[in-house]
């Protein structure tokens, strides 16, 4: 009899819950001999990045907050554009909701799904990881972990290393003259938690992507006196309302005067750094440690998750994303077949080869559009590869394009809009009234509104 | 010929650069084959805590920020009780300052005697420490580092660790019911910078020491609405004037309103907790970590810097500390001794009798008094152990004492006190107006104040 191998997990959020659960549908399918699991999650709960925390900067722990998720969060896309293949919206709610739900409500989707009592049993709370080797001899990782819960790091041996920590929790946060000067709070959107704190402050906010998008809109309508969006490139270019204004680069401040490149100026209350996030394994050694930027096919990952130097260490979920859920399940469950020994890795050099085919797309997108049809053929080939059952990929990469037409056309309004399920063809309900005029994100309070159904 | 011995000192902060100096004033005394050292620092600047870094939560290579020091941060202890023996402020600034400066003049006299070209010899920045493992077959440590600069992790063997990376940096942060609902800022006092964010904001101020008393009366100096502190036991008790008082314990908060133990509520725009700090060193391996509380002897070091299982292990600055720059200097100074043999350190029995009795001491401390002149016995018996400048230790803990009563009789006035240098004689200047009434705090200004000598 040999021994099981053994697989450690690090992340239980949508990417490590995704790979649990692939290992789950296996046993529940009769497999027998599955490796042994151990999931080590930072937080004191499982759900990654969906657990709101009014934590900023260090944890009770003193580890680094993992959540960059605020008050009052609603889905920037549709829900049907993340809708998992095995669990429909229609199922986990019982009737049709709208497109655009917020946090509270989307988690409550994800976790609904999951069998908790079998994936607790894989599970180890508050045990950040510390540091991780392999060794070629005995091919194993050894793996420390600090469990904050008994004081006394634990360390085990392991035959594959899934890294699923996500990528969206250390700030990139750069400089600007005068910020070491400013008489006002200065954050990174990772430390953004409630539009309230800002009521009837002038907030300048440095970059041009959803997090502006959505940080600026959301202290609008909760009442900020004025947002300034300051961005390197292009505008973002929306049809903003009176109070919000697009402006370019941040040259410096002076007191809490802003200088941009058009020669212009402005006084603030705060600064919101829109400025994106950094790639950080610190609990890796550089050998171990994959190196890249957001993007759509990060380098060194044959499928987008096995680790080239060393195959037996896996990434999740380290794609910038349109498709979500159902990526990181096309994810696990192909990483999963490789693991069980139901699909053969090729070669390094065949996979070498299969990277380039990928990466020299990559580099001839020009459009979101694009992108999007990009990301889907990713997935197609995922999922055409395991038995993860099928869904319309190719559909959701269409809706993605209608909400960014939507989104384009107003990105005040496009939260009102609604959109057909992709697997049940289900309408989503519309919203009793604007968005904007809605102020309770809680998972009650959405589900005590009176959704309107054609 | 022998290979010189090898040293890493984590960290260049006071500790740190106190290790430097003291190697370096054995350099400078001739002696020979000195052991190689390289100091690993985190930040991008030596200093430590006295670095300003207008950062929050991590920094920009994704590290813990280390820095808890906030604009307009003036010393809360006399100057003299941090004179350094063999450097004092007559040395440095020429003339008679007041007994109270602000940050970047401490951090001016701390730089002044650092001969800065032979201490960056051994310095690497952007370095902080990943992983530390001990061998007991070459009695070697092996230090990983991740160089942020050149983006890649260094790792090297050494014969001692000097741990210096101090305990003010990871909060200690705990929940009260309802700050997840809180629908204003909550910061822990390590995440303060500027008072100005405050202005005519109710502040609530959970926590009974240093920094609750520091941010409380900033806060009323710069404008903050009205200041509440909530203590867990006895009250402050300090003369607070009209728009700072003091509350019993917070039980919890109800959106805005804080609820507390005598039944009392009030609204709050804000919430700081001043609730101190953890021991946090995420780069050593349970047999090699301090477990510590903030005290003035922690457990399992001898003479409170040799850790007991191992002691090429030394651990600096880790006391709760009365006295700070010239502790550091007589730890560093004695760690200096024993690595180059000039003083032998007793057997693990006789290290552990050593402890037991200083710990014994430590136990029936029972008044700020008696641990003041416990301190200052502690540093007495290092430097009766090395050729450190002898220094007036226990004048200095006189001084202690009588800050400890002007405090008491005063916290709105007694940083207008002067006192005399118990090194040179010299009497400290006085202010030209109250420090309540002086809002510049940078080195330029302050040394452009018209300064009172007798």
């Amino acid at each position: 009899m040999t021994q099981s191998k053994r697989i450690a997990i690090l992340g239980a959020g949508p990417s490590g819950l995704a790979q649990l659960r692939a290992f789950e549908a296996a046993r529940k399918a009769g497999v027998k001999d599955l490796p042994e699991i151990v999931c080590y999650e930072k937080q004191n709960d499982i759900g990654g990045m969906w657990n709101y925390t009014w934590r900023t900067g260090l944890d009770r722990n003193g580890e680094p907050v993992h959540g960059s998720m605020y008050r009052y969060l609603w889905s920037n896309g549709p829900k049907e554009c993340l809708e998992f293949a095995d669990y429909s919206f229609d199922k986990h709610f019982g009737r049709p909701i709208p497109s655009y739900p917020p946090r509270e409500v989307l988690k409550d989707y994800i976790m609904g799904r999951l069998d908790k009592r079998a994936i607790f049993n894989y599970i180890r709370l508050e045990c950040p990881a510390r540091w991780i080797t392999y060794d070629e001899q005995s091919e194993k990782f050894t793996v420390t972990v600090m469990n904050h819960k008994s004081g006394e790091q634990e360390t085990e041996e392991f035959d594959y290393v899934i890294v699923a920590t996500g990528h969206f929790s250390t700030p990139n946060m750069p400089y600007f003259e005068g910020l070491e000067q400013f008489p006002g709070r200065v954050l990174h959107a990772h430390d953004f938690r409630d539009a309230l704190e800002f009521q009837g402050q002038d907030l300048l906010l440095v970059g041009g992507s959803y997090s502006a998008e959505d940080i600026g809109t959301q202290c609008y309508k909760y009442g900020a006196g004025s947002v300034t969006l300051s961005h390197r490139g292009e505008p973002m270019g929306f049809d903003w309302p009176d109070g919000i204004e697009e402006r370019p680069l941040l040259l410096r401040l002076e007191d809490n005067v802003g200088y941009f490149e058009d020669g212009s100026s402005k006084r603030f209350d705060a600064v919101i750094m829109c400025t994106g996030y950094q790639f950080h394994f610190p609990f890796l050694p550089d050998e171990l440690r994959l190196q890249t930027h957001n993007c759509l096919y990060p380098d060194n990952l044959y499928k987008g998750i096995f680790f080239q130097p060393n195959p037996k260490l896996i990434y999740l979920g380290m794609q910038d994303q349109y498709f979500t859920f159902n990526m990181f399940d096309a994810q696990a469950w192909y990483a999963r077949d490789v693991i069980l020994g139901r699909v053969q890795l090729p070669d390094d050099q065949a996979r070498l080869q299969d990277m380039q085919v990928w990466q020299q797309e990559h580099e001839t997108l020009a459009t979101p559009l694009e992108s999007i049809d990009f990301q889907a053929k990713y997935i197609r080939d995922l999922v055409s590869r395991t038995d993860y059952p099928d869904f319309p990929v190719e559909k959701q990469a269409e809706l993605f394009k209608s909400w960014l037409k939507d989104k384009d056309a107003s990105i005040m309004e496009f939260r009102n809009i609604s959109y057909a399920s992709t697997l049940t063809g289900t309408m989503a309900a519309k919203l009793p009234k604007p968005w904007l005029e809605i102020k309770d994100d809680s998972l009650e309070g959405f589900m005590a509104l009176k959704f309107i159904t054609d």
